[in-house]
């Protein structure tokens, strides 16, 4: 155990879709600290995973991602990147996941929360200690107020009023966590389809004049040790292509995959990109 | 005066598009009350309209709808059949529409519910008396209960009670009236794409085993002179393509547009129908 003791634990990281996991574990490795990574097989990319010592299992086999992380020396534990929620007959739960899942119980066909919730309740019950993606990867979170060189307009603030009045509706709900606002209209809900495929809808539906507003918020109670909102340089490329002035998104709540990329997009597509704190909106 | 006491008034009918228009002209002429029907250029179909005296206006020109109504004697109207909501380009407002237009203010580019309010506050202002289409049309009013012989099992029951929350969160946002939910999760929440465009969307995004029910509902508060939700065989074969197992509505706050036509499709299709008190759940 001195060796344990002169060597912080292992840290764990549930992966997801996207090149988030991949920016948690560079993180978490240039502080010094080991990686696990357990890829969850249909969500996360081997190409984001490869440079790590990692392994992939199915979402349903949490016997075998539970002894997979312990196997590694994990403790602390991140969930990052997106997975979309399997039925009941895509999960094949092996003997371990049966339990889990029967701990978990009804939430886990319920809202997403109440999903997130069980699911770190019970890896706490089993010993680890899970962290929000945001603590590892400081450096990620958005910061409040506009990032890069455009602004928007008084529609554009008046729209993004209405939008997270709309998003926080939907929060309390426990259901998405964005809406397109185009001149006090809402143009798009999103539900499961992903911010992507509801910014290709709201093109097809925007009218003439103004262009409208992404508002991509945390959902009111939310635990942030999960699923925290997530935009980059794709996601400015969706809100080009539908016409949209800009996106506003929760300051402190949301994580960028690509600062860098992501503000060089929105200027050169003419997008504002506004960090917001909702609780100051009406 | 005599002869104006001898005759009802004419019911003025400001029509948007789909078959309703014409069936609460035919309810109102079969209790031999004269109807004159005003249609929404762009929105009312000509076939609807053509049985019954008519005239076609655009939208914005309001000056022009006032005088028609006037010209043919209607102080009772009804507002009825989907009108998609312009944008202030579109509206082209003639002199009377943008005196209106000012009377109405804000509320012309904010909520539904706060426009059509407007506008039936604008036409009691101008002398008419607005109805509702269901107090004409008392027969297309969804009963409570199955409609049909196919019942909903208790997936289904359990996703209509959450698909109640959902579109009640929704609707108290002034935003929607539908939802879709499977197994628990929402699959799809509907903005200003209409119905039949959110279920195919939800056909897409269903996840295997039992089906996904079509919650729609008035939103909390709604003037129900205006934009009751509407279903008919054409929602059943959007539902039944996006493999649902059912639709649920509100009883007493919806109206069919063929009670026969979409008892036989649901029946055929396998799906149930069901009207509900929304009050009743939690």
């Amino acid at each position: 155990m001195i060796g344990a003791e002169s060597r912080p634990a292992a840290l764990g990281i549930l992966a997801g879709g996207g090149p988030l996991p991949g920016r948690v574990a560079a993180a978490a490795a240039a502080a010094g600290r080991p990686v696990f990574l357990v890829g969850l097989e249909g969500f996360a990319e081997r190409s984001v995973l490869a440079p790590f010592p990692h392994g992939f299992v199915r979402l349903g086999a949490a016997g075998r991602i539970l002894a997979m992380l312990r196997e590694n020396g994990c403790r602390d534990l991140v969930l990052v990147g997106p997975v979309k929620r399997p039925s009941i007959l895509d999960l094949r739960p092996d003997v371990e996941g049966a339990r889990i899942l029967a701990r978990i119980g009804r939430a886990a066909f319920a809202g997403d929360d109440g999903l997130l919730a069980a699911v770190v309740r019970v890896l706490a019950e089993e010993g680890f200690s899970v962290l929000g993606a945001h603590e590892i990867l400081t450096e990620a979170v958005a910061p409040g107020g506009l990032l890069g060189t455009i602004a928007p307009d008084a529609q554009a603030m008046s729209d993004i009023a209405r939008g997270v009045a709309v998003v926080r509706a939907l929060g309390a709900a426990d259901v998405g966590q964005a809406c397109v606002v185009q001149q006090g209209i809402v143009l798009a809900l999103e539900a499961i389809e992903g911010t992507d495929a509801m910014l290709a809808r709201a093109g097809l539906l925007a009218r003439q004049g103004s262009g409208g507003v992404l508002v991509k918020l945390v959902k009111p109670g939310q635990d942030r040790r999960a699923d925290l909102p997530t935009i980059g340089p794709n996601t400015v490329a969706a809100a080009a292509a539908a016409k949209l002035s800009g996106i506003a998104f929760e300051a402190g709540g949301t994580l960028l995959t690509d600062r860098d990329g992501l503000v060089r997009a929105g200027d050169a597509a003419g997008l504002f990109l506004l960090g917001i704190d909702p609780s100051k909106y009406a």
